[in-house]
């Protein structure tokens, strides 16, 4: 942490703000220039959460140097995490394909799709049961009962399930069903949910916050991972930019990025990120040669009469295209498919 | 709604969308032009919720023409509200400022805080007792005991007290305690949490997301108003952009729109718009003329020791100064204050 | 400036950051924590120019402390610039207002305004003789035909003319006519043009671009200041953001931070911020309170029928109601009007 | 284009909007709901550029359908274009890659740099005479003297250059150097810039703006087709968002929206996009596994000592390490390198 003063302080408030800083326990490195004074700060800065140093006369700004995220950090865990989702690894030697439609509408619905997505190369069925939706007018999902659709699907195929989970109460029904819970963009910090997840060993997908910088993303893992439970894989899902061609704008530097700050495993949603089918392929590839270690698409048997989300779901037909062209690409970055 | 078709669309598609829309009991008109034809659909358009016109063939894209909230929209109710907190009316002839610590400390901070603002001219006294951290390792609230202290500020001072609750946990303990749920930015789409005050007949102020669209806003405060709860004002905190100079960028502006759009009461924080203690007083000053319905301001005892956003609050002091300096601008409005 | 090193750098790196650093003639402060070094530099940085430090091994990044401006800069010249368009003091004791067509149509139209802005309490004249468009299908402005009608209502009615200038030839043939040049908010980073009428003396209204940084914005007025034209006045019209109920998203922050930040005036124009007529009446009062020099204003005598921005126009009629509404609120900040 | 009544609008404003829009030779549609009426409008709109209808009486709003683009539109021009630089075609079988220096530096610099690129694989000499930069205390480069270096270099190696012009002035210069004109991205809304380019017959490389949408990056192409130069390759380099762990956000959607709204050609700036190196290899790889026709990338021999933009240039041992990674994805999406 560095205290930068401002210019023509006093030398008194230089001294009360070392004086403050030592008090707690750490040390200062002083450097006066001509123009500006700045005082380094070394050692465990949560010992000073409790002082405004903002406020101390003389300063000007603080300047932040660590992250506050460490069971997420790469610089506290230099090896790449591997989240097991039943017998299906994320962040490994596989590019992990998670598939289903964006609501569960009923048992049939979901027993085709997890069949035609299993046979494309799909690992993991998705299906949401608990559907946030921007107006309370649209279809809110199914509830337990969908779950119980899904539970059967995997029966069926053998594929671990993912499911969105939007409440304490949900998490509670879901808990019983599901291999992996799902947090939505829109309650990356609900930190009350979080923390709940957090207490249980279930692996949980993270996606992306809308207007979330990549330090609170993984600061929300960070909530999740010091309840105890570290099996969080993230999902890029796009941000909410300017720019209205697409529903949202796929950050896809944050594949990197993450990499380079957390060992957590990271997949991409390129369907909520554009919001069009048509994009989804492209996207896909883009994913696995940004070096993503998955993807999660929305697959319907028939997308013209999907309750949410039709238009960008792909077909199973286009789906099984979709698989098939990833495949020479996952074995260019050494990955199965 | 309407329907702008593709350009060299042919006749059967065309027609296929018209009997699709007819089907549902909706009436069309078709325009066809040089370069491009289009359907407007006139009638409830709910009815086709369940189909994905977007997707049939010829179909460029769909152009809504209308919002999709009722209850909150003016053209359904033209007079403004009135939201009674007790005895504090929002919305009417009095611009009410809300004030007090951004976290609840303890009993004496929160009792002193109590005196000290309604001294000033506050009509309501906010106080956190769960808070949303970025980090989970920021200090998150007394919970609780938090709420009694502030139930005991009341008692002592007779201000109506306003508190954010972050889960159904936190409402089914608040409901006892507080006058005004208050629901922060970071769930403004928990859309299950804005379901369950909507169940309550406690006022709620309801702060805009980080990110959210006007429309999205109106759309949180239709959740809460759906399920019976009509006592909703809405609070316009800052949105996030590129600008870092301040914590968020105050969209002043969306005051006079929500006025515009609809007949529920408005008020503007301007310490979490910014950030930044030094800016709170010209952004009240707009605030008043721009025609808000009241402002909600962080005051503590001794902003350099608080345990939240210490950086943003007014001491006791500067509060008076600001209430006094807005009294003649509120005048001009023609509030009192 | 300050250069973080990398977790577990090596003693000989931070060595040679080090002795780089002084072999440019700069002091260095090492602080070495448990988790992290940094080094302090002390000095003046522009020394450094032709180094990339962060390219050095063992270094993670540099975190600057001082702002790249000077001329502009409030540190180094404490006093509010007033700077004089003809007789007009803008940043004194007057708020000012310009106003006047967004595009200049004939001469009727310019005289005809100019008589009644005047007679409503305007200082300036403004009106468009070259004009930016979206799309090059759109009315480009008058040229030097709309300069002279400009310069013949200056004539007829006393007012200052400030008119937007887009390229050197523009320069050169308004410099003739105009009392102020404008730069738009697509040309803020033109650093060409910035420099050109840097070497002018004539007085500069400096929109902000639509996603510029207030910083960004500082740097743009240093480009004219240090050509020798010190007369540079700022303009908020909005930035880009998400928001699309309004045509940009009026930062009213940037008033009181650029007052924090520079001794430059700064005016708002809240036509160009929100795009919508009934929205200019609330914000140029929001504008006065939070204390701007002035506001520029679009007015046309019969905005239905403008070539340009008709509907954030007003006609005479509501920007005299709009100037009388002003003027208490004027009073009140201690500025006439 | 639809013309959007308010609710309760009276007959009379609905025959005014009609009467107007046929007086000017275009055919309506009207659609009376029950709660609300639309006008649709067919015809050529522009003759309708003189009349703010948005502004009669009764109306709501205006909703356009078609784009104001035509030239760089892909309805109007279904095959893909292909722009040749010399003997290089960017739009065709070839995955073109343009790399070189920010800044040219001087002849050694320039001519070493262009000898390693060719090596690896690039077809296109780029480097930045006119440098645009935020300060103007930083480096503004060698104008006409570094072009002379930039055509030697042509001359020794063969490669094609292209070089930013910021200027009326610096095209007059740059064309008789260069082969092709890049405009910046700071520049793609200076139209008169746009023109003045539009009257040569040189390729034109556009990057697009900082806060452009894809819409009025087309327009801005359009400006400069429409006044006779149909050479345009469009340019990917980021925008600006909330984001700060990047210098930009790359928007890799915008290649396949471009490929679904234009003919034009689009490459990539992994570079300008994220301002560091090390994300340059993964989001090259994204970028021709999305559907890109070219990246172009910035080369130094020793980035530690670049006058601009060290941090994000690659040295050529990893610039060669790139093009060799890239052979394999290129091939997959069917184009040499």
């Amino acid at each position: 942490m560095i205290i930068v003063m401002k210019p023509n302080v006093i030398e008194q408030d230089i001294k009360n703000v070392i004086n403050l800083v030592e008090d707690h326990g750490l040390k200062t490195h002083l450097s006066t220039g001509d123009q500006i004074t700045i005082i380094g700060v070394v050692g465990d800065k949560s010992k000073l959460s409790k002082c405004n140093i903002e406020l101390m006369g003389g300063v000007e700004k603080i300047v932040p140097v660590t992250e506050s995220y460490k069971l997420a950090n790469k610089k506290f865990n230099m090896n790449s995490s591997i989240i097991k989702v039943r017998d299906v690894e994320i962040g490994g030697n596989k590019f992990v394909i998670m598939a289903g439609p964006c609501a569960i509408e009923n048992e049939k619905q979901i027993i085709e799709t997890a069949h035609a997505i299993k046979k494309s190369g799909a690992s993991i069925l998705r299906g949401g049961a608990y559907k946030p939706r921007t107006s309370p007018y649209s279809f809110q999902g199914l509830e337990e009962e969908g779950l119980k659709y899904m539970a059967k699907a995997r029966e069926e195929t053998g594929l671990p399930i993912v499911c969105e989970v939007t409440s304490l109460k949900s998490v509670e029904t879901a808990y019983k069903y599901v291999d992996m819970f799902q947090i939505g963009a829109r309650n990356m910090q609900n930190f009350y949910l979080l923390k709940e997840i957090g207490k249980t060993n279930t692996p949980v997908l993270l996606k992306r916050g809308l207007s979330a910088t990549i330090d609170e993303w993984l600061n929300a893992a960070e909530y999740i991972m010091s309840e105890g439970n570290k099996n969080v894989v993230l999902c890029e899902r796009g941000i909410r930019t300017f720019e209205t061609a697409t529903r949202n704008t796929l950050d896809i530097s944050a594949i990197p990025i993450i990499k380079h700050k957390s060992h957590l495993p990271i997949i991409v949603d390129p369907c909520h990120a554009t919001g069009k089918r048509a994009y989804v392929n492209p996207l896909s590839k883009a994913s696995v040669a940004v070096g993503a270690d998955g993807i999660m698409v929305e697959v319907h048997p028939n997308p013209a009469v999907a309750l949410s989300d039709g238009p960008q779901s792909l077909p199973p037909d286009e789906f099984e295209l979709l698989c098939n062209e990833l495949k020479p690409f996952s074995n260019l970055v050494g990955k199965t498919l």
